[in-house]
């Protein structure tokens, strides 16, 4: 991944999805003017826009395209632009219906919608990229053009295909990761019940009822994503043959495991790009926020990355879809500057009368100007006008790394488990909170990353670890670090096998445990234990051999044995080992144990409720605060001008009720400094 | 549709589903001694007999039809006569597989059942028309048949079918509807997503996993319900031209949107014809009775209508199927009677010890005559004979319109809305039961009724509205009514599109209002209004530009701003408009300032508990009183003869307690008369 | 069934299923050494071995199980040598994908995994045959080999077949059946819905959407047990042409209805063998033990059975898999023993790392040697050492019949109910737990066994009863018995027809009763009765033409009739009615009252929570003694010797927390002695 997040517009990028092929030319007129007096300055095109571009096969005509950017690039807007493939002509998918990817079932996604493309059907491949090189011929080089948006949302409808192309492509991508029929029946195990393989011929993709070998299903969720992968490349190559703008393609990061595997996606963007939704009805949605753009760093190296989708308001695919509360719009946009994006775009500029997203909110929604979005965007142009000289900086000062990997994810939930059901990244996410509530700023990483500028390594159920994971985690505790693995960590290799021996395998000999049995407990069951903590759902019997035992299980099962162990590692830091899920006021008492121990500190000081992270360039150092306290106005402790307002402050910069603020501090440390 | 409601029997129709071919000989003597017993003078017959009138591909045998025809009109039955198709042979299924229905996954409707034929399948349409000739022929003029029953339950099963042939049908349907593939791309937005057609070929049914294009899932509905109409117009054409009698098929009418447009059916058949099944756990289920009788009649033009099945007791399709309690079954019936019914017919007369429906209730149970239903049904039989001088009498004094169509069903759920899964009709509903509770007579019409006679007009969640409805409503209003609109109506026109420019769009002008963002709210949270009122699910930024505000909402994001606004249509009535799911005590509230200003009394006083409709003649004037508390008496304000006792009253006829009154008023007022 | 279950080895039998070939030569060699530690003398070998014999068609190669057999044979462990027919070879799959089971929906079950055969696919019947019969002509008299293991666990995953080729074999089946279509359509009741049949050819499996006919699916359920059947007779019949040694195959014997019916299943095996997994979230999972222990005797004859798997710690495929308490595996494992196991084993030996059941318990866990499981193991091998004299002694004693029938479960959920989704055997259930906290032994019986013996005959929800059962009963209570029926007990026929006339057909004769119409409760909702008692769920219209009335219902629809009634039988015992779901406490004062009237006793006296069963043979008596109460320690009145102590106790015999005893009794009584 090369370092172009920053430059393409001046100052923060503004704007979001842009369809005028679905409006009149007067409403494209309008739009301009809004767009003007929103001062949006960057709106992605073409997404959709094959049918526009090849109404028929092989007729191409850009016309439509060529009008468009010369309108939007005298408006001084820049254009990404998109390849236009995510959804294929009606004339096409009526050509050719074996396209259409097929789920578990057999059964085909229907035409129309989006992702109705199998990612192996070469017939697809080949109508997609002459599409793309022609495209790229005609206006690679057009001066509004400042990114290529690969696809959209890969993944979204066509993540896992068990068409015959894709089982063929499946049993070609088996044989040249195992090589031969042995190391495959190996990895898999398939003595168990009898399924080893004769000749790779036999392998399918795991369509179908049954109880699935979770080596294969693992396997079929790398190979899916790959797959994906090989398109997204394959699109990236031709453009680059015909274009030198950077090319992204928008990811959909959450919790995880993702549809597809981004974090091993990002090397093949120029620039990390993310689509980010909140659940309406998760209380804690500013943090998630904060998660996914704090994952979304991690993948792009800390560099600045584009949030390239949020909503305006309610999205309408939840059961019951929540509209932002007043002035939430400002503080999402703003969570995800501070955790590192250089942009602030949404879906949709527009909101559509008819298709699927109808009742979908927009930057302009169906009442038009005089609409509480619009105006609430108009508003948060000039805020981030304000701010501008964010753009380029990077997040510092982040001491904290939390492992996180999709294939972990995967292979948690592929196979039976001791707990059915559990969805991956819950524990990263409770210490997430835990850090986010104390303003520590965190990485959120893939285990691949180098944890030497990390003084706290928290490996939370990461169920799969690789022994070079496994031995990168226990270099750290050697050099110094403290290291918290939690339960359920490091117990499968890369193939999803037990590492045997006793749990966790990957982890043992660093932790100093010996886990042999686990005991889980059902939901609403509280797990005391005897230092007054709380666990739920998870307990196990473990042996202390060579670690110190900080707390034990107070009944059940697992009564009286280990629960938090913690080893003073020679020469070295420690490693503590959590063997159940515990509450949020026991994980709280354990962070700060953690932090104290790694010598870790919050960012700055600042009042309840106040989120704040450190941004800094070559010249100067910013802390990006909001107030997510609607009930009470806030402050965060700086000396410096606060950019929204243009007030200087020293030692308390005061945030409104709901509020935010961007400060320049004082003393500007150098870029990507880590000392404070 | 032609008014031949009345004059099939003498009195009011009483009886049921017959299937004489279940049974041997002794059992059917039995029969007649039964029926004779309880008064029995109508039954259906021959609705699954296909396979015995033609046993082998083309051998008709009409023998066993000609003896069960004489051996009811020599008992006095009348007949309702199925064609017989709803169920074809087992040896036609084995034949012609490629004629079963299929779901949206293409799976096909199995063998035997019910209804195991597309709708489209010229197969299938040739076999059943050649059936229905043949039958017409043979017994047409039979004295004992007084009306056809074309086929049952159309959309049992095949409401909506994925075949090759339906696929072809729709593209010839969509193409007739369109014109051009530019006008369908038009109405269904298909540049949303780039999903536009080139060609009326690339047109699919909306089969198939994605989020389908909500317009594409409309007329999808409209064409599914269509198709079926059509094979029942291609049956009773046959029927016309060999048989003078007049023709039906039995309607499944609830809350709606039904699985075909039954108001858009009614035209096509000679008299309107119900089938009613209750929710065993629906509390209020007497109301749903109401319900469902005045959305009938509202079908019917006002016209009587028949009770063509509901259940002597229990049914069996669902979780827990409860029995009648004691008198329900009268008190339904007399329901059904007050709401214009001519008939009370049931299904079933005889219970079947075998098949899919064996444990269904019937007026014969399993335990034979000694059952209690049976002599319920005996008792029932009697009453319906003293009453019987009700027949051909029609509902008088209904100054209420609650509009209702299926369309607007359809379109709600047929794509993402800001709350998914919302049950079309549930304001209906909640408006019907305070107007019912109120006995106050309401037409429950669709919406191109002539609404002159109305002076309050409910328009309650009517999702969808044509812009002609829109203006009949505004005329209303312009004449003097009082009209009131509800959350989410006129929100979309006829192509499912969202009518732009401020909500609700097709009434924001009569209204004097402007929404702008919906503001959905959980479930089981209250949304409360400044005015004491209390609304859930829902509210709205609404402006009242031009409408007063009769209540706000008083915290959220839609906190201060209007909730219930009220504007005097200059010259006119008023046009309200509320802008959340009120509850049931502010609905009742609402109700009775909106009574008061359109000055809508009830039928005549009455105790609690207690449900009165009034039905005239041009002879005649009758009170239907049924006292639906089973814990005391009641009482009707009446001077007249309650036929049911025989009994003069004048000031109060006593009800018993969970019993029923038809009281001959002794001023008869003018037929249709509409002046109490 | 011939009666070989003893003599397999010396004492009890004592293992698990063993999967040598998932393992290096160092993993099983250190396996033979911990077998011999822990006293295993019985493991199940081969179960998954097909491609192991065979790796390509026809290549049969039996050298890894001469190995192993001389292995296992030179450390003193016996062999169940599996047929390895449960899995067919990737191979096999490859060449031959029409043998794949087919669901309801004609999807086909994913290769690998298990069971992927249809049990009427010709093409797997002549590969697994050649195999079995390869193999028992290799290693039919190896002296390791003492029982041959047919396939495993039949019809886990290919119970219901609708592929073409079983639709031709349930073709084949039902004409066989009904020998005429007349007779087949009277049998079904297909002229219900004008489904009547004219040709074997249009006979269907009840595959896809529709309300099914209910005497086809019943007919569906028996043709689908009886082609598993078929094809275990198969494998078995080669097995005795080459081999001496017994053949049996596991079942999974459960609450009921099962996946085959194995109590007509039991006469084709030479011993009964069953596999038995509790559920982790039952609280009363002993009593679960000893109810399909209880069954599986039944089933036996009476005669001692092989507990073939049960899980030495949690399972995987709940989706919460509780660890065995503290405990509790030796109890379970002696629960099994007392009601006639003459065998502890577990699936299984050694966890596997890899796999679809990577996390199912094992008795030596992924920890190895050290683990908590392998040492209860460890003592359990002790314990079972001690009292291996209980091998071939047989449980006495019951004189309490429970009629229990998987055609009464299949036919109860193969239609519309007047409840639906009710499960079979609850009422069973209940009653047994009464019956087994009160440790009086009961036979859960099929109901086609001789009632003689017996002195209280529990009819428990028997939805479907023969006439030859009706008159057993009655046969029964006529020779003094006392006899209890519940609610929707003798309902139907052997068709799945409804005995009409007044329900409960099959009973109303002996009871006494006349019921009219069911009147179901929904659930949570109490039904008390005068009496102080207490239902739940049902209701009925009875009239207790020739019964005394002890309960009636005190409110509802039923209110005031007969809920309980006694009749008794001239010259005989009695017939009770109970036409609701007690409760528990009203179901405990029932059986008390029925237990006194019919004279019988618990085992003997203990403390509460104690499980104690008597065995016997020829020279000795034993009580088999369980304390269930963790919280304290029991006894149980006993004079004689505690085989796991060796301690002699005259009245009480102690038994620690938890703890178990097996008493030889002093005054030993006759073999299968009746009189205690």
């Amino acid at each position: 991944m090369a370092g172009l997040a920053r430059g393409l517009v001046r100052g923060l990028a503004y704007g979001g999805d842009y369809n005028p092929e679905q409006w009149s030319d007067d409403v494209v007129a309008e739009d301009m003017r809004l767009m003007r007096q929103a001062g949006v300055n960057l709106v992605s095109l073409g997404i959709f826009s094959w049918v526009v571009h090849e109404p028929a096969d092989g007729e191409l005509d850009f016309s439509w395209l060529d009008r468009t950017l010369d309108l939007l690039h005298a408006h001084g807007v820049a254009v990404d632009l998109g390849t236009g493939t995510a959804s294929p002509p009606m004339w096409l998918h009526h050509a050719h219906p074996e396209m259409l990817p097929q789920d578990g079932s057999w059964e085909p996604l229907a035409p129309g919608g989006r992702m109705g493309w199998c990612p192996s059907s070469p017939v697809y491949r080949r109508y997609a990229l002459r599409l793309v090189e022609r495209l790229a011929q005609h206006v690679g080089d057009h001066p509004a053009v400042v990114l290529w948006h690969v696809s959209n949302e890969f993944g979204g409808g066509n993540a896992r295909c068990h068409c015959p192309e894709s089982a063929r492509a499946f049993r070609r991508w088996v044989e040249q990761r195992y090589g031969t029929v042995d190391a495959l029946n190996a990895a898999w195990g398939t003595s168990v019940w009898g399924n080893r393989y004769t000749a790779f011929e036999q392998v399918t993709t795991p369509a179908g009822r049954t109880t699935h070998n979770p080596g294969h299903l693992l396997d079929f969720e790398r190979f899916s994503s790959e797959a994906l992968l090989a398109h997204h490349r394959a699109e990236r190559d031709v453009l680059r043959r015909w274009s030198s703008r950077p090319v992204t393609t928008n990811f959909m990061v959450g919790f995880g495991p993702d549809v597809v595997d981004y974090a091993r996606w990002a090397p093949h963007v120029d620039v990390v790009s993310n689509d980010h939704y909140t659940h309406g009805d998760d209380p804690w949605r500013h943090e998630d926020v904060a998660f996914a753009g704090d994952r979304s760093r991690g993948m792009s190296g800390g560099r600045p990355w584009l949030l390239m989708e949020h909503a305006p308001s309610a999205a309408s695919w939840y059961a019951v879809n929540h509209a932002k509360a007043p002035g939430e719009l400002a503080r999402h946009a703003l969570g995800h500057v501070a955790r590192g994006s250089d942009s602030v775009l949404f879906f949709q500029w527009r909101a559509a009368p008819a298709g699927a997203e109808q009742f979908h909110s927009a930057m302009v929604g169906h009442a038009g100007e005089r609409s509480r979005v619009y105006q609430d965007v108009v508003a948060l142009g000039d805020l981030l006008g304000r701010v501008g000289e964010l753009a380029g900086s990077t997040v510092v000062g982040a001491r904290v790394a939390l492992l996180h990997d999709d294939e972990a994810g995967w292979a948690l939930r592929g196979g039976l488990r001791p707990v059915n059901g559990m969805p991956y990244a819950e524990t990263a996410r409770a210490f997430h909170t835990e850090l986010f509530t104390r303003n520590v700023t965190t990485d959120v990483v893939p285990p691949w990353v180098d944890l030497d500028p990390y003084d706290l390594v928290v490996v939370p159920g990461l169920f799969l670890v690789a022994p070079s994971t496994a031995k990168a985690v226990a270099a750290a505790a050697a050099r110094g670090a403290t290291v918290v693995v939690t339960w359920f960590s490091g117990i499968v290799g890369p193939t999803g096998a037990v590492v045997t021996g006793g749990h966790p395998g990957a982890f043992r000999d660093l932790l100093g445990v010996l886990g042999d049995e686990f005991v889980p407990v059902d939901d609403g069951v509280p797990v005391p234990l005897d230092n007054g903590w709380v666990g739920r759902r998870w307990s196990e019997l473990v042996a202390a051999d060579d670690a110190d035992v900080v707390a034990r299980f107070a009944d059940g099962t697992a009564g009286g044995g280990a629960a938090v162990t913690r080893r003073e590692v020679p020469g070295g830091g420690t490693a503590w080992y959590v063997a159940t899920d515990l509450d949020e006021a026991s994980l709280g008492d354990l962070v700060e144990r953690l932090l104290a121990e790694a010598g870790v500190a919050p960012v700055t000081d600042a009042s309840p409720g106040v989120e704040v992270v450190r941004r800094a360039s070559a010249d100067a150092s910013y802390l990006v605060a909001v107030n997510h306290d609607t009930g009470a106005p806030g402050w965060v402790a700086a000396h410096g001008t606060d950019l929204v307002t243009g007030d200087r402050h020293r030692g308390r910069v005061p945030l409104a009720l709901g509020g935010v603020a961007v400060v320049r501090e004082d003393a500007a440390p150098g870029s990507r400094s880590d000392d404070q």
